[in-house]
Order: structure tokens, then sequence, then C-alpha cells
């Protein structure tokens, strides 16, 4: 008897993760390739996680832990909020999980039904709206554009809830694809509204610490029911690692421990250990930055010229978004021919927003400057 | 306004990782406690995962891998396959997951649908009954006991279909609380029954490499559209590296693979790297097996002589469970005295059945020889 598969789990590919398919085919057919397709530094870890990964191994069984993490890095991460931002979080509310997407998973888990309705803005990181599908929860696309810094609003929130009842927003601020932030106000205006409306913010902070302007706010800051999603992946430059951690409100500490004992038991114990070492590296990590700052003024200096104009304000995160609807209504194209052409591999924008998305392409700067120059200069070639 | 909390989150806490807490509460206070509670080894990783990861820290940037785990390990997998089952289980077919935990996640959403039932028996690793409740899966408990040696059979599954329609059957063998095994005979009525019902066989594996009588046979050995999961926290002693792995049918494979992309990106990039050197270290880790056969000897000697006559045939794991209905009706209890007036720490039997835990407890002995020789002496006195 043929057996089932699950509706739900047929979610859509990850496209990026098919596009670094194809580039790395390219790459071991012996052609080279320039990955400003994905969004991780080109860096490993700064040397102090490195050193701490060691001490761990020579000096710990790395068993499990206890569902929310071992205490020093809850520590760390508390005095993390401190030092960073001037907040105060409790290390008893600060959770480590395998990834910000184990945060996700948790946290979509612990407050969210089957069938309630979250909203998120269009273009987006493609994982919140797949996640929130494979768990039965209604992801509602915010299409948000240039005039809102590709952000929601309180009012595009209104606007949407005249469609049907929404039960939470997520928010990332600087955000995937953009780079754009919203400022202290606005990340406060959504805050309080969310708030007192009953809706769960979960704010993704995951680019927090890459920024080119000014220094993002927490939603701590300005609210007591939001939950916070981070990661030591972008910043700390630790993709591989697995490890995020979450800042939970009260009411979901209990659920979320459970679900973390059955779901997950604990995240790596050895990323754990090492990520403590992480803290210590600022000076290290803040070179990546120096490095993607630059890298980011080559990107918004050449491709205006190379005639991709309608460019994302960037102020955080490595990503640029660009507007290709003046060179093609399917982005996806633009991108096979780019990469087979010239060897540049980018993202196109379906990825990021199933409505628009086949007039959008993103551009990673997270790479060595050396392959951002030579991506810069090829496409301005390939557009001639 | 008050914000939800989701009902789906709420599921029962993991209760041996409460014991945990106030074992190790008790420990911090400087009284002594051995840990008969917790079912991972005593040992670290084998001395090969140890080596592996250091290289991987000095030689690779550890970023994101696809979805499915880097070629080597799937490969060394593979060969685990045809080394020790004679089976041959395609690399494409073979998934590195975030531990058995992460594995689960992607087969039950992969497979099935909210509202469907999935069959498993009583007793169990409670993580089954709650991960299937979180991800909105009917968990059916089949009340399993000595006379089937606490496993499902088809004659209980049809039983079981009288009362509604089941779309999957979870085993283990060996058996979390149990230790016991289903003979090749047995697991293969199981899975030619499923496969010919339609319904969808979850084999967990991951006690695999620790037993005692029999080698256990697995599951790909009798079905194509079975899937097997297994970790490398047990027989390859690397519980807090969160590494497991799944072996997909081939309905399931695209599948797992989107979920995995968004769900957890992949698994930890160290662990995989690391556990490529755990294939050659079958001597370091045979002996870990002799000392845990050692160890359910004593066990298996001592506490019938204490009067905890009723035990399960612990042929494989390294837990004893034990019908404790002669001395109490409350196993909790039970266990909460032992703790409190002898240092040993036990898990009560309703973590993992809630029908009939209350008269049964579990001795996990995979801890050291002196410290179960030391428990079993304690649980001597005490019971006198």
């Amino acid at each position: 008897m043929a057996l089932k598969i699950a509706r739900r789990g047929q979610i859509p590919p990850f496209i990026v993760m098919d596009v670094l398919r194809a580039a790395n085919e390219r790459a071991a057919a012996g052609e080279d390739v320039l990955h400003l397709e994905i969004g991780q530094p080109c860096t490993g870890a700064p040397q102090g996680v490195i050193a701490a990964a060691k001490r761990a191994l020579d000096g710990d069984l790395l068993g499990y832990t206890d569902a929310f993490g071992i205490l020093p890095l809850r520590q760390r991460l508390a005095g993390h909020y401190r030092d960073q931002y001037g907040v105060a979080a409790d290390p008893a509310r600060i959770v480590a999980t395998p990834g910000s997407s184990g945060g996700f998973i948790l946290a979509f888990l612990a407050a969210f039904e089957p069938g309630d309705r979250v909203a998120l803005a269009a273009p987006g990181y493609p994982a919140y709206r797949n996640i929130l599908i494979a768990l039965d929860i209604e992801p509602v696309e915010i299409p948000a554009g240039p005039e809102t810094g590709y952000q929601p609003t309180p009012e595009l929130l209104e606007k949407a809830r005249e469609q049907g009842r929404i039960d939470g927003l997520i928010v990332a601020s600087p955000a995937n694809p953009t780079g754009t932030m919203l400022t202290p106000d606005a990340l406060r205006d959504l805050a309080v509204y969310c708030h007192d409306e009953g809706i769960r913010l979960i704010s993704d902070e995951i680019y927090h610490g890459i920024e080119y302007e000014q220094q993002a706010t927490t939603a701590l800051t300005y609210s007591d029911s939001a939950v916070v999603v981070n990661s030591f992946s972008k910043y700390f430059s630790m993709t591989g690692w697995r490890l995020g951690w979450l800042v939970l409100p009260e009411d979901l500490l209990r659920p979320v421990e459970c679900l973390g004992q059955n779901l997950f038991i604990n995240a790596s114990t050895l990323a754990q250990h090492a990520a403590c070492g992480a803290f210590d590296c600022r000076e290290e990590l803040d070179l990546n930055v120096e490095r993607y700052r630059l890298n980011r003024d080559i990107l918004l200096d050449a491709l205006p010229k190379a005639g991709l104009t309608e460019l994302s304000r960037a102020d955080g995160a490595f990503y640029v978004y660009a507007d290709v609807a003046r060179h093609t209504n399917d982005s996806a194209e633009f991108c096979r021919r780019l990469l087979a052409e010239t060897g540049v591999a980018i993202t196109p924008g379906m990825d990021f927003d199933p409505l628009r998305g086949n007039r959008f392409v993103r551009l990673s700067f997270a790479g060595s400057t050396e392959s951002v120059e030579d991506a810069a200069a090829r496409i301005a070639r390939f557009m001639r």
C-alpha cells in the first residue's frame, strides 16, 4: 500500500540552498564562482571561540546540559545585553537554542496554536514562512516596500487585520534580504501596538552588531511580552556551530522549557562552551563588520553605475536587495544567466517574497572585499 | 492585553530532566548522588572523535553544510550499515540531523498530517509522545507488558485499530525504558504488517550497538517504506554533540530536505566532521558496552535479592525497568524517598507510561561500575 506523505511537509525549498548547490557544482567543475548568494561570513569563529572549544574538548565530557543551556553562557548573554544595550535581561529568561532556527520552532510552538495567523513583512527571511507552514500556522504576508524601508508598521498591520485576526508578528531589524532597519521609535511603536492588541511580537535580532549607521535597539527595551530571537551565526561568525538564543517573556518560560526538553534536549554542549569565549573577541569581530561596511560601499557605488539603481537602504546585515524590474520580470532566470555567464552567484527574490520576488534579487556582501569588487565588475559587464 | 500561550506548547515536562535537576541540587548542596536516572554514557566521545574535532577546528571554517550533511559522514554511515548489518544504504538516503530529536521532528512533519494518529508502546521514550503532541499528531498508546517484552505486535496494533485509524508506528529495539528487544522475526512481522497496511513505520535504532544477547536488526532489512532514526549519543558516546541521522525511504527525501533546510539549516558542522572519526573507535566503544554488560549483571543479580523481582529483560540499551507495585502505588514518591534517604537517583515510570507508570521505575546503568555497585547496595538497605 502506498504510504502517505504529509502535505505540511511539502514546504517550498529554501531557494538560496538550491542556488548554493548550483554554484558549488559549477565550482566543482573547475569554473570560478563568486559567492554572493549565501548569508554567511567568510570568516570562521573568532580565536577565543576556537580556544574555548579546545579547552572543552580536553576538559569536559560534553554530556547533556539543562534544556535552557549552561549557566555561564546565559550569564555572558545577560552581560551582553547590559553592555551593548543597557538593558537588564535575567539569565533565567535566556535560553540557548540549536541556532536561531531552533529558537523559532520553540517560540512558535509555545506561542501559537494550529490555525493561528502570524504576520511578517514580504520580503523577508523565507524560513519564517516555511517553519510557520510546517507547524500549521498561517503566515500573513504584509507587502512592504521602500516607503517603509521594507518593514511592517502599525498601519500596515491594522490594514492586514481587516482581512482577518492576527495572532503574532515577526520583525527583523536589520532585515534579510534588505538590510533595512527600524528606527528605535518605529520598533517601539510596533512593540507597544502588538502588546496592547494581544499580538505576540517575535523580534529576530540575528543581524544585531552588524550595523553601519546607528546601533540596533532590542525589542526588550520596549516590551515585556515580546520574544527575542538571536544567534551566534552572524556577528559572532559561527554559522555551522548551530547556536542561537531566545530571551523569553515570563509566560513562555515553562512551555519553552518543556518543549526544549522534548524537542531538542539541549543545544550543542560544545558550542555552548565555545560561545562563552565569543564575548571577549569584539575587536576581531568588529574588523569583520568594517569589511562588510567596505563591501557595502563598493556595491552601493558600483551597482547604480551598472544600471541597478533601485537598491534597498542597507543600514545593517550584509545584504542589498535590488529591484531589477527595469531589466527582467523573471529574476530567477536573471540569476541563472548571471551565474552561467559570469560566475557570480546571487539569489532571486522569490525566496523572500512570493508576491513580487520575481523582480528582485539579493546580493550578499559577507564575503571578501576582493570577491565583492570582482563581482561588481562582472555585474557591470553583464549589464552592458 | 494578556497574550495567548499555545495549548500545544503545554506538553508535560520530560520528568527525567526534573529528576536530574533535583539530583544536581542535592549534589550542589554537598551531598553525594549516584546518577542512575539519566540515559547517557559516563564516558565522553572516543579519542578519534576528539582528534577529528580538533582537526576541524584548525582546518575548517565550519560554515553551513548541505541540509543533508557532509558527504564524508554520510558515506561513513553507509559503510556502517554495510559492515554492521550487511545492508546497502545509499548515502543519498542518509541525513545528518540535530540529534535523533531533530530526526523525529523531520520524520514526523514529513510523514504525518495534523490529526494523524501514531501508535507507540507504553512504556516508551516520553519525547515520542510529547513531540507528537507538539506537532498536532495524536499519540495512540499501545499498552505493552512483559508478555510481549513491552513491545508492540501486529496483534496489538490490530486491536488498537478497532478504536480508530492508525497512520504510523514508532518502535524501538532495544527500547527505553525496558532494554527489551524485538527478535528479527518480530521486527520483520511488524515491518511487513505496517508496509502492507499503509502504516508508516518509524524505527528508533538509537540503542543499536549496545546489545548483550544478540545483535539488533535494522528495519532497513525488511522495509523500503520505514524511516530509521539513529544517533551518535549512545553507542558512540556523544550525547552533548547533538548529532543523529535518518535513513529515509525514497518518498520522504525531498520533503525532509525542504523541512531540514528551513527548520535546522544543517546539523552542527563541527559535530559532523568529528563524528567521521567515530567509526574507527570501535575498540574503545566496545569496552563501554562491556562495562554496561557488567553493570547490568550486577543489577540483575542484586535487585531481586533486594525484593525488586519484576524486572524487564534488558537485552540491550542501559536500562532496567522494575515493577515496584508490590512496594508502592506511587513510584514518584518512591523515587523521591530513595533519593532523599540514599542519594540514589532513578526515574519514576510516569515519564514512560502515563497509564501504569505509577508502579514502575527505571534504573539506568550507563554510569561507572562502582556507582552501580554502590547504588545496588544502597537500594538493598533502603528496601529493608
